[in-house]
This record gives structure tokens, C-alpha cells and sequence, in this order.
């Protein structure tokens, strides 16, 4: 592990986009997201996964020209196509419209359909929250995760982000379906450890918290087991019909032709109703009494988001940790 | 066990709450959807549930003449005040009132202040799937959850609804975010099983699948552990917020003290961005892919509402279960 300066990560991840031959104010914000998710410590979806995006410009999976645009509005709510472009822009931008129809209605709505993956899902609740808004979205994604009851995989882990503005940093929770990501899984195994609760079937369909069983059978745990099922299934429907998109189901499961994704994007204006009424304040008070008088027996209780502000704080000092073949590989893609 | 036709089940409970004084057409309205949560196999917020609600009712935790009024409107969003009245008739007026701002403006939000438990979470999903639209509706509840980490319960178990209208049969999840409810801790102690997955941690802080020490130690596990944990907060947090309401932490933790309960109720027109398109239609298309080829190892793979309408047939035909001495003694409310 070394680590680089959050400007020269960002620097470098725009000069490769631009030799990509993105447009310019696309290219500025689409490194911007991808070198923020590794400078928030979610390297999974920050520099990591970027030399897998521009495989996926060059096959023209993504389209990095494409703009997305609406395609019907009914007021607070709106369908928009993604035009299969750039999965962090797409949602970037919808998120963008969701705001601004609620600073206009008190809530917004935009239902995304053809978009690719958005990448770190944080990034839009933050996004909301640096806005002064409530802010929910969510997408649906290949099939990864089996049923509960089933063996093979065939509802998303659907990513959900809730976010609520908060003077003292936003909480913002960013989570999955599954119980642990093959990311997850896969680093937990590099480490030569266990995982903390049981995480998936191993192929004798035994719970198990070995991580390398689960990679083979395949089987990973939604969460809560039968509910996590049904949650990952009512969020592509939903995401589905209110896109008009496609629903899992229809999505490639190879992660290098993942896409047609459907998102939904929900911002709520608290001050359109309650004029002069803090939700900073209120999550405030409620920050406090979840964390409790102090550390317990397992350590502090964390609200979402608190671990985000504390690793941003730490890499924007110290530098962003990266892996040192794959920033070699970035930085050869902007030379 | 006994079995009641569902006849009678209802006109007892209507009895009962005539006695208490309830206005005839509210106490109709509050005795079916009593009912219907016996019928459809909800047992623990139906009929079992009846007998507390009457003891609040009496002790005026629950007003029975109180009717919910919109205190502030922004074009498709709402916020009422349910002036602790009636959970379950609060919470059907405002999905009903949710249900017409989605057909005037695509989608309409109520978030509601000040209202009691609204019993099963469900009866407002299926609301709004029987009114052909999409619902999401969730409420927090008193502490009775430990937050990840901690040993004492701060968050609430806040029921989580989602409802998809579907003609053979609506899909409609209805989950608390605890992996077992207390309710179910006690049915599984009492029929002397072991829970399926583990559901919470015994006195000595080991996870366990033994109901009864779960009991004793009052720390149930939220699903997906820190994931449920941090859905919680949230689910808290944005009803709160919405609502102008009480959060969790300032709701009275004892089960016949609970009230000023927070909220939201949200409603989605699809056909209003998308004329002509069936929602039925995807969400049959997207059952068929979830449930697979046939019954895997553990059996056939449920969608969520699946088992609710073969319980609700199976009911309607043979008779409601009904725990007899709770039986008599609403019989005895009704004389």
C-alpha cells in the first residue's frame, strides 16, 4: 500500500478520462467522483474499479458521450434516460434534478432507466445532503445474490442510500443487500481472516464465514436472510416500473457487460413544510442518544457515515491509499 | 386453537369498539382492519392485539375520537397530525391521502406526527396496491432494538412496507428491520425450538439461536447486524424529520405507553409517466425469474405477500384462528 495526494489521484484519473476523448466539464466531474469514493475510503468503487470502467468505455458498454435527458414529467416526478452513459454522471445528474425538484415541490423524484453502474452509491446521498435535503436512491444491478430458498443467483444486491443532512457531517447510510460484497469477501480472504458473522452457504449449503467458500459456491447472504430477499426484490421492481427500465433479471451477471441499470432518486425538502426547522439539530439529538453514554464492550456505536468523514479526513492528510500496480496501471492510461 | 369465521371475528371486534363509544363508521373501518390482519395470518396485530389496544384506549394513550387533519401542504406532500388518535385508522387515512396526490401529480407524500402503532405494517401496502399504485410506508417505533455495538435498545424495530399491484396476487413486503420480533421469540420458546439463523445475543454477549435467552438479554439482532442497525437510525431520522414528530429516542419504551409515533407514507402513479404500461405485468414478469424453475433444496423460493394471500384463502374458507382465552375475552368487550 502507498499513498498519493488526493490533487495528483484526481489529476491523473481526469487526464485519462480526457484521453479517452470525454468532453471536458464531463471528464473534471467524473474523475472528481471516482477519486472522492477512494479519497472516502470506499477504494472498492473509487480508483479500484476504474480501470474496469474504461474497459467498459472502450467495448462502448458505456457510451461516455451520452448525455442523459428526461422523457416524461408528471410535477415532482420524472423518467429519465441514461442513454447507457457514464453510470456516476447519470446518477450524479439525476440526483441534481431530484434536489431541485424539491427545493420547488417539498419532494422529487427521478426514476433513471439505461444508466450503468453508479459506482460508490454514497456519493448521491452526500450529494443531497451537501444540498441541505433529505435525499433516498437506489438501483438495482445484475443478478448476484440468490433468493433466500434458492442456490443460484437471481436478485441484485441493490444498493440503498439514505442520507440526512447534519451540520457536524451528514449521516448517510450507504448498504448493499448483500451481507458482505464479493470485494468483501475477497479481502477478508486475502487477509487470512474470517469473517465476523456468517456471510453466505458454503457448496454443501452450510452457513459458513469462511470467505473463500462463499466466493465458490457462489452463495452469499442477503441480509436478514429471507428479508434482505424481499427487500432486493421489491427495489428492482420499483426501480423497474417507475424507469420503465430493466429489471435484474434482464442484466448480464458478467460485471465487464452489467448494464441498462434502472435508479431511483428521492430528495425531500424538510423546509418546504416545516420553514425554520433544523433537521441538522434534530439529527443532532438523535446522533447523540444512538451512540449512547460511551463505548460499550464492542467499541463505540457508529452512525453511517461517521467512519466516511474520519477516513476522509485522515487520506486528504496523509494521501489516498492506493494499490500500487493498479495506480501504475491509471497512471499509464493518462500518460 | 380454534377457527372463527371471519364474519363473526369482525362483527366482535366492531361490537367492542361500538361499546367503547368510537364513531360507528371509524369503529367499522378500525374492526376491519383488525380483522383482516387475523385473517391474512398476522395473528400478533390482529385479534392478539386487540385487548392492549382497548387497555390504551381506556387509558387514553389512544384517543378514539381524535381525527387525523393536514397541518401543511407543498403540492404532493403532506404533513398531518395524528393527534394521537387510532394508529391503524391514522395510517389508512394517509395512505389513502397519499394514494390521491400520486394520481394528481405522479407521486404524494404524507408524513404523519403524533400517531399510535398502526398494528400491521402490511394492511397500507396492500391499500395501495389495491388503488393500483406503488406504496412505501414505514414508522419508527420505541426503542427496542440495540444499535450495532451496543447492549441497551435505542433504535426502534420501524417496520418497513413496499407494495407492488400485481393482478394474481399484490407483492407486498412487511418487515421490521430485527431479524424476530418478540412475538416471534415467544412463539418459537413455546413450541421449543431452536430459531432458524441467529437472532440476537445471550447475557453473556454470544450470538444464539436460543429464543429464550434472546428474551432475557433484550438484545435481538437487527438484520444484517450493522446494516439494520444503521437502516434504523435512518428510518427514524427522515420520518422524524418529515413529520415533525417524536424520534425514537423520546417515545416511551413500554408497549402500553407507546405513542406519538412518527410516519411516512409514500405513494407512486406509474401510469402517470408511463400511460398504458402495467405495473401487473413487470411485476409478474420479474416473479416468474424470482421464484426460478421449481422448489430448490430448502423448498419453493416466496415472494413477499405470497404466503400472506395462501393464509388469507385458507382462513376465509376454513375459519380465523384464534387464541381462545383472547377470544372469550373480546367476546366479553362485545357483550
Amino acid at each position: 500500500m502507498m499513498r498519493v495526494p488526493y490533487a495528483e489521484l484526481l489529476e491523473t484519473l481526469q487526464s485519462a478520462l480526457l484521453k479517452l476523448g470525454i468532453e471536458r466539464r464531463r471528464g473534471e466531474l467524473c474523475a472528481r467522483l471516482f477519486a472522492e469514493s477512494s479519497r472516502d475510503g470506499v477504494y472498492s468503487h473509487g480508483l479500484n474499479r476504474f480501470p474496469l470502467f474504461i474497459s467498459m468505455a472502450r467495448s462502448g458498454v458505456v457510451d461516455i458521450h451520452a448525455e442523459p435527458a428526461p422523457l416524461a414529467s408528471a410535477g415532482p416526478m420524472e423518467r429519465w434516460d441514461g442513454k447507457t452513459g457514464v453510470g456516476n454522471l447519470n446518477a450524479h445528474r439525476c440526483m441534481e434534478r431530484a434536489i431541485a425538484l424539491a427545493h420547488e415541490h417539498g419532494l422529487g423524484c427521478v426514476a433513471l432507466a439505461n444508466t450503468n453502474h453508479w459506482m460508490r452509491g454514497g456519493t448521491y446521498g452526500w450529494q443531497a445532503a451537501d444540498a441541505g435535503v433529505l435525499g433516498i436512491c437506489w438501483t438495482n444491478t445484475c443478478p448476484n445474490l440468490p433468493p433466500w430458498g434458492a442456490s443460484e443467483p437471481r436478485v441484485g444486491n441493490n444498493p440503498l442510500v439514505i442520507a440526512v443532512p447534519r451540520a457536524s457531517g451528514h449521516v448517510v447510510l450507504d448498504m448493499a443487500v448483500s451481507q458482505f460484497s464479493y470485494g468483501a469477501l475477497a479481502s477478508y480472504r486475502a487477509r487470512g481472516e474470517l469473517l465476523p458473522v456468517e456471510g453466505g452457504f458454503d457448496t454443501a449449503g452450510r452457513l459458513t464465514r469462511v470467505p473463500g467458500d462463499i466466493e465458490n459456491s457462489k452463495r452469499p447472504l442477503p441480509i436478514g436472510y429471507w428479508k434482505g430477499s424481499g427487500l432486493a426484490l421489491m427495489m428492482d421492481l420499483v426501480a423497474g416500473i417507475l424507469a420503465g427500465g430493466w429489471t435484474t433479471h434482464q442484466i448480464p451477471a458478467q460485471p465487464e457487460r452489467e448494464t441498462r441499470l434502472s435508479q431511483v432518486f428521492l430528495a425531500f425538502d424538510p423546509q418546504r413544510l416545516r420553514p425554520g426547522t433544523s433537521a441538522s439539530d434534530i439529527a443532532e439529538e438523535v446522533i447523540q442518544h444512538f451512540r449512547g453514554p460511551g463505548p460499550g464492550e464492542d467499541g463505540p456505536v457508529r452512525y453511517p457515515g461517521e467512519r466516511v468523514l474520519a477516513t476522509r479526513h485522515e487520506n486528504l492528510e496523509k494521501g489516498v491509499p492506493v494499490d500500487p500496480s493498479i495506480w501504475r496501471q491509471v497512471q499509464d492510461l493518462a500518460a
